[in-house]
């Protein structure tokens, strides 16, 4: 399967799993060349189809825009991929169960053994840091330089106020990680209050986190997206599903 | 595309994302005569379709009624255009988590860029300041007026056992930011509660509030509610889908 | 529209909200002779069609069973409309948000203006009170009865570690109360926890609440929820949607 | 109704329901021979058909996979069925509002009377007891026996950092406690906060729990899941609907 088409499925399955509304995006670096990415146009992921997918090189500019426009935050993806070789797929989102934390500086840590990587670390970054009285976008390569140093080796990025940004070394798990963050998120408020203020949480442990994060694909869960998000796109085809 | 097609999706829009159920509505002023806004007929939003679409003066009386039954809380509507010239469109509603900070005195503070508005201010209106023994509702020109009082020059006003009522300069950010305003709520619910009682919250600043709300229009969230909308109408109207 | 198809058509709608699962039942007494009422057979509400609409005596014997089974807690509605004759349709559900009220002790008040009737009292029913080591079922015309005494002139009674069951003059109505007594559960819970141990919540006062239930038959929604059960009935008929 | 089309109906039933996304599984002992369990071949379970099912022997061997790829926890049921004669169906799964139970010491309680089984008792394991370091996966006959033996002669075990083994004297009892002990865990969450540090929950006592457990088959339920899951299989067959 071609990559403009696995990252379809991918923007239609986190729009699917309410990770992103219309806002959001996933990326995934060049498989022929690695100084690229491909990214849908400026366009609501669920609504995107394999014409919408453009190539832009590390600076995040174009390859051919084709006269369409782009996302302004395309440089949270292009400077991750400068900063971290090892990031093939990337998901810029804001699930609504990780602003709490960011916000409170709770940290996240792994309650769930689907977000065993939250263990290997979520810092938080507050673009304050990088500049005073933004609009909150990343909008700029600075920005996007500043919010890739935050997240450093890390699989996960909280942003203060926005979302957050999660990479991997492929685009299933990339999905996977965002999907499951937010259900990590969502877990642990409700053992945050369970536990009251002085209560314990066991979290999975450094020992167990690495076990799991070594193999951890999503490949049942990418399987069974894909299959739904062939069959949706199969059916807008032929006029029997809208979008 | 016309304003009462633009207000049908809208209505639907806000069905669909759980902000409105039956009730609730939104209004349009028209571009025609600025003397004039346009409601849908007393009926549930999800079930609007143009010819449903009536044009009332600022008083709230129907240019042509058509026979039709009016919303009893038009007045929302009329007292607040005619007394922010600025506001184009109007969305007023209960969305379920907005609820619970007017009768506890939480003030709603902005805790997302996507909600960014907050931070305008959101004051919080009690109908027994006006009316002591009301059954609620809106349905007077004096409550309509004593409610644009407390929206002052603000986005939108929290109705104490009620609701809300958005305003914005056009149709799509009333929706997107009547939307958003649900959305910090639950955010900000549970930061309050993982914060706990002597807990800290870091909300966008001012700075970061102006910086955001001078542009920020939904327009991707638009583009998406406009695409779906349009294709359910027409599935309506070729009896491939029901209401 | 005759009474069987009405009951249908709420029978679904409890269903669609989520009020009602496989359990629960609404009966609605008969028009023609007040001492009968019309009940489902012992059927999932989602599955109901009008010839699964049965005649029940006030001492819950059904006038033909058509060789039917019948809900084991018929009594709950035969004993209300004993007690009740101002009752002409009950609705007796397991909606989640009501089940940690009634075991905390902690009171339902009217926080919203759409549940208005909460502030007529919601009285809290265990049936430990009436029989020990029941299975928790209203199976008998002894626990129907109890249930009934608690209920009073009450337009719900909470019933700890069950439900709830709600009444009222009208079908459309007793659909409209058990929808929004769920609703206002779920903002009392979190308005409860945003105040706070010592906080204070400020809940619709009795003139309040008087001047909303005088008048408050859900209309618009009954509306609504009349034309999209219609609609999917029609689809069933057709072969084009599936239970 | 063959074993097999059972189990299909119990896979589409929990993932329509939220008990199970791509992961967990339902399985049911063999009629035919007690020594063997019917389980669907490494899927996500509303993927599965049946062609996918597959039987294993106590060992969790296949009598023959036909190629396929198997679950790697199938050892949680082959060592439960070993350990538990009495057990002829299992469900594992992670619904989401047990997990925070089961890593804050909070012991589940039955508040819910159709969740009265809670009131058998269900104990919590933690993987680490049996292996330190673990991917926190249930995959080896050893890990399965040490999960059967905390289980113990209960109807669930709660396991830390990863969701609950069900299991029941048939299959439709077994996916009625899954999902019913998601229910009683989010009505106790719920109950727990509103309560709390020195509040007091009324549950059902061991008498009421006796008494409900004793007949309780979820048979509506099953009815209607039955009748919806069979709908949407044929709607698949005819090629109406895709999965």
């Amino acid at each position: 399967m071609g990559q403009a088409l696995e990252l379809v499925i991918a923007s239609r399955t986190l729009a699917e799993h309410g990770v992103i509304d219309a806002y959001g995006h996933a990326t995934v670096r060049s498989e022929s060349d690695p100084q690229r990415y491909l990214m849908a146009r400026n366009l609501a992921p669920e609504l995107v189809t394999e014409p919408d997918i453009l190539e832009l090189d590390l600076d995040s500019r174009p390859v051919d825009a084709k006269g369409r426009a782009l996302y302004q935050e395309r440089f949270i993806h292009g400077e991750i991929y400068k900063a971290r070789p090892d990031v093939m797929a990337i998901v810029h989102n804001h699930s609504p169960s990780v602003v709490p934390f960011a916000c409170t500086g709770h940290a996240l840590r792994p309650i769930f053994h689907m977000s065993a990587f939250v263990g290997l670390g979520v810092p938080s970054w507050d673009i304050r840091d990088a500049q005073a009285g933004s609009d909150m976008l990343v909008k700029t390569a600075y920005l996007g330089r500043h919010l890739a140093g935050c997240l450093g080796s890390h699989p996960a990025v909280l942003m203060r106020g926005h979302g957050s940004t999660v990479v991997a070394e492929n685009l299933q798990r990339a999905v996977g990680r965002a999907i499951y963050l937010e259900m990590n998120a969502r877990m642990q408020f409700q053992a945050t209050l369970l536990a009251g203020p002085s209560g314990r949480i066991v979290f999975m442990d450094d020992a167990e986190v690495a076990a799991n994060v070594s193999w951890q694909n999503y490949e049942r869960s990418w399987n069974l997206w894909r299959t739904k998000a062939l069959a949706k796109l199969e059916a807008e085809r032929k006029g029997e599903a809208t979008p």
